[in-house]
């Protein structure tokens, strides 16, 4: 049976094949002639496999699926479906019931060993035979084909594909497995198991029996990797909390006798099985499978073995070898003397802000938020408190956040608060968790407390608008009167103003209405005396950006009467708006009747634009 | 004997405390009223202990020490000490030697249980006394007093202070200790101790009497987690290489027959001793130290065991749940099609780069380049091979970078290479280790195919000016020679050029000369007809930042015309250079003896600057 065709990054697709593949193909090559081990013969099936069969799949947490040799055979899972079996009883459970049956410490023994606990007959671990077969019996389900089909839906979403039971194996396990039945009346005996054995034992024998390839251990591994999200498909296999459960005993327990060495050399929790295949699982980072049928004394595939060493070496897979986490979650700072919101400002206001504007502290998160990460960001704002009042965390870049960085964040908001400061929230809607987490330990302040902006723009400028009206007190003005107002009369004369007065017309907008729509022919050039209007341009992904926002006493729709060019951007009323407007041809016109004020309005237009482009400027530099 | 001040985020160095420490201080107050458990008495002097001592000690890799309780008392570091010694060990002797002498898997028996090899008489791991005693073995020194020097030594590394013996609970360990002697006289029998074992148990009795506090153990924890380097002092105390192995037989065998369950629930490497010190490890992000003296029957605190269970429930902290790096190391991608660098392009060029500009494709990384986190960009690479011709990466922000991420990058650099497509770099000096490497695989090619920019900005533009000599070959002009080829004076009438020609005076400049000085009253406009100017500005850092360069056929210095204000950045000639000048004066009287010259001007001036403003808007928005 094939697996159907998936996301895949293989040879073929593109001028040249991936590093990571011919670094897999590489080792494929250079393990290919260790001939050593031997077929597993305990069951007559399992000594049919080709002892040459040999393939290695690597999958990443993001989805990419590198596989090399035999990487579609199918093989029986056997001992690898532990890990599985016993996240789904703990899904089933809950954590402490199984506890109850199954412990958790390593026995140093070989797998078929029983290893129960003497006293209450616990096993040991679910990754020896005895433990496997106590979490097989934890299984939910009202009959014994329920429970396998639960089995096969359950492995089936690791895997991405849909998985049945090689019944020949099944059949051969089933003949020969006494031991197993042994083990099975022992675990009643001890009311480990609390119902008939043998429908028990018999499931375990179907789990081993599942017929799986190189490739869906690998995409099964990543899922593992990937907090029980199959990182192919996106659908989650087993619950997030589960996984560390699952891991622990792969990691204490997974490789028998080998587990203590396989951490020091190999660090990566791990299973195998006695038909070939090794899994090995770097959380957050990959997955990875071997399959070779060739086995070593300790049950354990030869090449497995030593293909997971090489990739470990090679690659720094160690799981207790990682970087700091310091200093990777700040991808921006900045304050409100550095970079401002796209609301066009008068000069007064741009010197406030530039005097002013450290009390707005922006921080641009990214990756993942965690304590760790978070504690960091928590320190920068608790040591500069007393030089801030408004605290802006942009969330946008954001991958994940979990509850210990959602209390971080709510401690902040209370002791900012308690302070008389503000926190501002910018694309917190992308992560839903957060919310709840306010909503339930704000309460009543909830609303007040928690606020959220669409994006970093608007919360920028609502921080900006907070300070302005405490550091400029009534200088936000709402409306001009007079012409001389307008930035764009700078300088001008009272006699130069009675020249360009009567070829202003008053055109009034209601807020929401579209002034200036992209791509029309420009006309006029427009003097805002009353409201706010803003520019915006729709993107590429659908989304409308904002551009600018003027307000009163500013000119806009200026440039397409230099350029003659087509309106660029749309602009739109964002109040009720009352503007004096200038026609193209009266513009024109000027340059011949009154040259000197054609002047002073192109010197005044200079100005403006170079204060624009510094401001630009300033903005883009807080990136680098 | 108080530890000298540290940096330290405590309470009253703010307006408020960190919710960080509030949680430490939350948790104290939650166990201080668990006084289950005994003080250790099997040794006189560490029966005397104060058993209602308690702290807490939690410090980041960004070398932030929170501390709560008695974290100066003073205590004696017991078994705590035996993976800093195993881990000098290994310093001393590599790890093949030291594994011949000392197994890694764990034995699920006490802490005092003998647990050698049947065969070989190999203690099974270094943290039960027998592998602890053969670990103080193989630490290197002509004599005892050595050996105890570099212990104390190495161990203040990790502490960050100096530390000494407690010469009691020394003389009471050496009086009592006569299990251990019959360890030591054992491991003779079996040439595991190569020498009289009585000075090497004396030895192993020091170390554990080394005396310490809760904040010291903090630290040490927080030093492992940081991969070697204390990261407080930032000082490595041990090689990097080395810390997974010492995490490793912490993770399978520190917490004694405990070791499976404490995995499972608490997910972090640890070590407990008798003298009631708990110490955990979270890899890349923080250790915990907890300092009760009220054991268990396992011989572990009972405080420092809940309060570790509650850390790592709350905080997240299992090693075995961590989210996907997937999507955490492109900071920024773009083309030169979306974003170009700060050289100011003629109209012909910016269209050519807006037409073939795709094919610069801009990575700028962040974090820590592992193989996990690389195989992403690798991916994306390899999937667009047929879209771009030169691969620009940006290292600016790259926190750490390992071997495999190395490989890769010369990997891609190769294959890119034979496809004739190229691979450039930019702060690549900030990562001696990618040089090193290039250097050592890339040989003689080394110089032709490393390429290395200063900054992301000139290798940029080393980018586009590839890109231009192919798409539009001999459109970089290199000089101009007509006064109506200036572009602010396009649509100029010939008549008009002869009105502005009379007026230009010719200026050279040297490569290398300050054409223009901040700060300097501005008196002129300056037409390029000849080489390149670079405007640049000295930054905070002290660094000098390139805002623009500008070639034949521009001009500059004109803002200060209009503005009459002094100039704001140097300008300096990165090539010889011939200038056409004109004076302050002559432009003001352009406006009263030709208005309509100076009208065209000044809207020539109002496009380039629209057009300057459109190309930074255009910048920043690959940013958002």
């Amino acid at each position: 049976m094939e697996p159907p065709e998936q996301k895949n990054t293989q040879a073929g697709q593109s001028l040249c094949s991936s590093p990571v593949l011919d670094y897999l193909n590489q080792l494929h090559q250079e393990y290919t002639p260790l001939n050593q081990g031997q077929v597993a013969t305990y069951i007559p099936e399992l000594a049919k496999a080709n002892p040459d069969w040999f393939s290695i799949c690597l999958v990443t947490t993001s989805g990419a699926v590198y596989e090399v040799g035999d990487s579609r055979q199918s093989f029986t899972i056997q001992s690898i479906s532990k890990p599985f079996v016993y996240g789904l009883a703990l899904e089933d459970n809950g954590r402490e019931p199984v506890l109850q049956k199954v412990g958790v410490e390593p026995t140093g023994d070989a797998f078929n060993s029983i290893s129960l606990d003497p006293g209450t007959g616990r096993p040991r671990n679910p990754m020896i035979n005895a433990g496997a077969i106590a979490s097989a019996g934890l299984i939910a389900g009202k009959t014994s084909q329920t429970k396998l089909r639960r089995i096969l839906e359950t492995f089936g979403l690791y895997a991405g594909r849909e998985l049945s039971l090689d019944k020949e194996v099944y059949g051969s396990e089933s003949e020969t497995g006494h031991r197993n039945r042994a083990i099975g009346y022992m675990l009643r005996n001890f009311d480990i198991l609390s119902s008939d054995p043998m429908p028990v034992v018999e499931l375990y024998f179907q789990q081993c029996s599942i017929a799986v390839t190189c490739r869906d251990l690998g995409i099964m591994a990543a899922t593992l990797a990937n907090r029980g999200v199959n990182p192919v498909t996106a659908k989650q296999a087993i619950r997030g909390e589960y996984v560390e459960s699952v891991l622990s005993v792969m990691g204490s327990c997974g490789m028998y006798d080998y587990a203590g060495e396989w951490m020091y050399n190999i660090g990566m929790p791990a299973k195998s099985g006695v038909s070939g295949g090794v899994m090995a699982v770097l959380p957050g980072h990959l997955g990875i499978a071997v399959f070779s049928p060739r086995l070593d004394s300790h049950g354990n595939s030869v090449r497995g073995i030593r293909v997971c060493q090489a990739l470990a070496r090679h690659l720094d897979l160690h799981v207790f070898n990682r970087p700091s986490v310091g200093g990777s979650i700040v991808r921006v700072r900045f304050t409100a003397a550095q970079r401002t919101s796209s609301r066009v400002r008068t000069p007064e206001e741009s010197q406030a802000l530039h005097q002013f504007g450290s009390q707005v502290r922006v921080y641009q998160l990214q990756g993942n938020l965690a304590f760790g990460t978070m504690e960091e960001l928590v320190r920068y704002v608790i040591e500069g408190l007393d030089c801030f009042s408004y605290i802006l965390i942009d969330l946008k870049r954001v991958l994940t956040l979990n509850e210990s960085a959602c209390r971080l964040f709510y401690q902040l908001v209370c002791k900012l608060s308690a302070l008389g400061k503000a926190t501002v929230f910018a694309h917190a809607e992308q992560l839903p968790l957060l919310r709840r987490y306010m909503k339930v330990k704000l309460e009543k302040s909830f609303d007040e407390q928690y606020r959220v902006f669409e994006d970093l723009d608007l919360a920028l400028e609502w921080c900006e608008n907070q300070l302005l009206e405490t550091t400029l007190p009534g200088a936000m003005v709402a409306h001009v009167d007079e012409a001389r107002d307008y930035q764009l009369f700078g300088k001008f004369t009272d006699q130069e103003i009675s020249v360009v007065v009567p070829r202003l017309k008053r055109q009034s907008f209601l807020k929401g209405q579209t002034i200036v729509k992209a791509g029309d022919p420009a006309g006029e050039l427009f003097f805002l005396s009353r409201g706010n209007v803003s520019v915006t341009v729709k993107m590429a992904s659908g989304i409308t950006k904002r551009l600018a926002t003027f307000s009163a006493g500013m000119a806009f729709g200026e440039m397409a009467l230099i350029d003659r060019a087509p309106r660029s951007a749309n602009i739109v009323a964002d109040t009720d708006v009352d503007c004096d407007v200038m026609a193209l041809d009266d513009f024109e016109n000027l340059g011949i009747s009154h040259p000197g004020i054609k002047i002073k309005l192109l010197e005044n237009l200079c100005l403006g634009l170079s204060s624009k482009l510094r401001k630009v400027n300033r903005d883009i530099s807080v990136f680098d």
